[in-house]
């Protein structure tokens, strides 16, 4: 079968229809031509199913794929994971979102799309805004969203993306222990004894000092001391601090503080008790509920909160993923969008 | 035993010296008195073994606590990581890093130190230059360089950091393919059959598009040409391009190339067979040798290619290292450093 090149198309005669679309759900039939994609067309071409001309002449696979690779941008990038889609058996159609993908078994007329798969190249970065509104928009016709990475080499990992909802189990902490502290350089110390045991033995806070003294993180503090539930005083002249200077404070220490503290209060106020995630190189690792420090349970996610200007440099994002994925957690990006926290897991998934 | 704060030290008399230094090693003795260090002192008030004087007045832990944090820069994250050594049996001494670590079973006098702890706030950040000095030091009196980076919850971690040097038994490719292949948006594709397979067999360059054609990033592309092994034409008019234009138009696609550049030529020129570390968020895993494309061995490094102003961002070291160590590879930074290339192993240890 003659296809020929147009713009940024490839279009074919009427029989095509019967061929490649009726049989393979190739390419969109308009009236009484067939039109394929740049992408589809050269992957029939590879497959030697059609050939191609442009005015007239015949082009070569690699004469078409230059052509090709200059009219549409990341060209290169959505071939190599059309045809990885192709050649392990899925139908694959072109959509607003890169490809629509139909499940195993599936195809156009007989199932709807399962997910809506959008090529990058890790060299591209990719802003939250715009993940939301992939994501938004994906969501609402109920399919489910993919990010497929291509990588310098051109391997292509996959990636879900979906909102989740967490809550936990702990219940809230209400005395006053009005509890003397102190902050010092970038942290609290709890001076007493009483104080210090009930907030690490029930509420999980902070990390006992010696068996005397608790030490608090500063997103614990402010939280606390938001809460009225201790007293912070500075190390100089003893002069008790307010929740906005403690606040002010801590912003200066870690420019993140404020991003992070308020991730870290709406999941306190879920029932969650979120500690630090360090030494896996995020904010938080997240525990569903802890009945004693004594008997800690697997947390099963971390999260890293972002600002709503967040752009995601993909080789950091794909670490953080591989990283949780490796200690059995999910990877969570946590946010305030338009006024409401969300939860934005991205996991690896096999296609 | 009473002990008198002066500045930055802490001073008792010459009985100490006999109880805490002849038996414990703590302090340094100074003519008739032995001198403490603020943490040591610490150390031994919250012990209950001194008690400590100011100004003839005694002082509360917490009191002195509060003095020793504004005269002793990272006092608290300090004392932490003593108080932690010290709990483990170990004997340690002040330092110019910050402590000096003798062996276990060994203490000063008998057996010499084995390691120098670095202490480090996880919000602090450390430039490479700065580590390679203090590696530097460590190396020439052969003790054993440690990071020990305090988190915000105060929960340590230590790193063994050290230079190591790595060669391969890959040999180098020398056949003077001369074949085509063309610059797409971000990578080149090699059009011919023959120099596809060569080039993928026999020296693990690229990746394959399909049976006919490869795939190369704009490394190993550059890496090719500099070595007059491939051509490169350009999409558009097939216009040969010299190694300089593409070595220049691979850094504006990426920022980063010729940092990793040169580190990559380092690794293929000892022997080594260096591919793409986007899965694990770095940029190279890296193979000792590579006898055959279908049985690839595990890669046992993932390599990171710094500048000589790099800083380290704790958090992202620590999570490049976790991760590394989770799939049982050790993380590298390679750098060319007063114009060596030196590969630099961060590992976590146990203490």
């Amino acid at each position: 079968m003659i296809a020929r090149l147009l713009e940024d198309k490839v279009e074919l005669d009427k029989d095509a229809i019967d061929i490649l679309y009726n049989t393979g759900y190739f390419g969109r039939p308009r009236g009484n031509v067939l039109e394929l994609s740049l992408v589809e067309a050269a992957y029939l071409l590879y497959r030697e199913k059609i050939s191609i001309t442009m005015d007239s002449e015949s082009l070569s696979f690699p004469e078409f794929f230059k052509i090709a690779s200059m009219r549409h941008r990341y060209f290169e990038l959505k071939y190599i994971v059309y045809k990885d889609l192709k050649e392990r058996g899925f139908y694959v159609q072109p959509s607003v979102a890169d490809f629509r993908v139909y499940p195993r078994g599936g195809h156009p007329g007989k199932t709807p799309a399962r997910s809506y798969v959008y090529v990058r190249s890790e060299r591209s970065s990719v802003s939250i805004t715009e993940l939301m509104k992939s994501l938004n928009t994906v969501s609402n016709v109920r399919k489910q969203m993919i990010l497929a990475i291509v990588d310098e080499e051109s391997d292509i990992t996959f990636y879900e993306v979906k909102k989740i909802s967490i809550s936990g189990q702990m219940e809230q902490f209400n005395d006053n222990l009005n509890a003397e502290s102190s902050l010092l350089e970038d942290r609290v110390i709890v001076w007493d004894k009483k104080a210090s045991s009930d907030l690490y033995n029930k509420g999980f806070y902070g990390k006992p000092l010696d068996e005397d003294r608790l030490q608090l993180s500063l997103i614990e503090s402010a939280y606390l001391l938001e809460k009225n539930l201790i007293q912070i005083k500075d190390r100089e002249r003893d002069k008790v601090l307010d929740s906005d200077y403690f606040f002010n404070k801590a912003s200066e220490i870690e420019p993140e503080f404020s991003i992070k503290y308020h991730v870290y209060r709406d999941m306190r106020e879920k029932g969650l008790v979120p500690k630090t995630g360090f030494k896996f190189g995020t904010h938080f690792r997240l525990y569903i509920d802890i009945e004693s420090p004594k008997k800690i349970p697997h947390s099963e996610y971390l999260v890293h909160a972002i600002s709503e200007n967040h752009i995601f440099i993909l080789p950091i994002m794909s670490r953080a993923i591989r990283l949780a994925n490796s200690v059995r957690k999910r990877m969570v990006f946590a946010l305030n969008y338009n006024g409401n926290y969300e939860y934005i897991d991205i996991g690896r998934v096999k296609m």
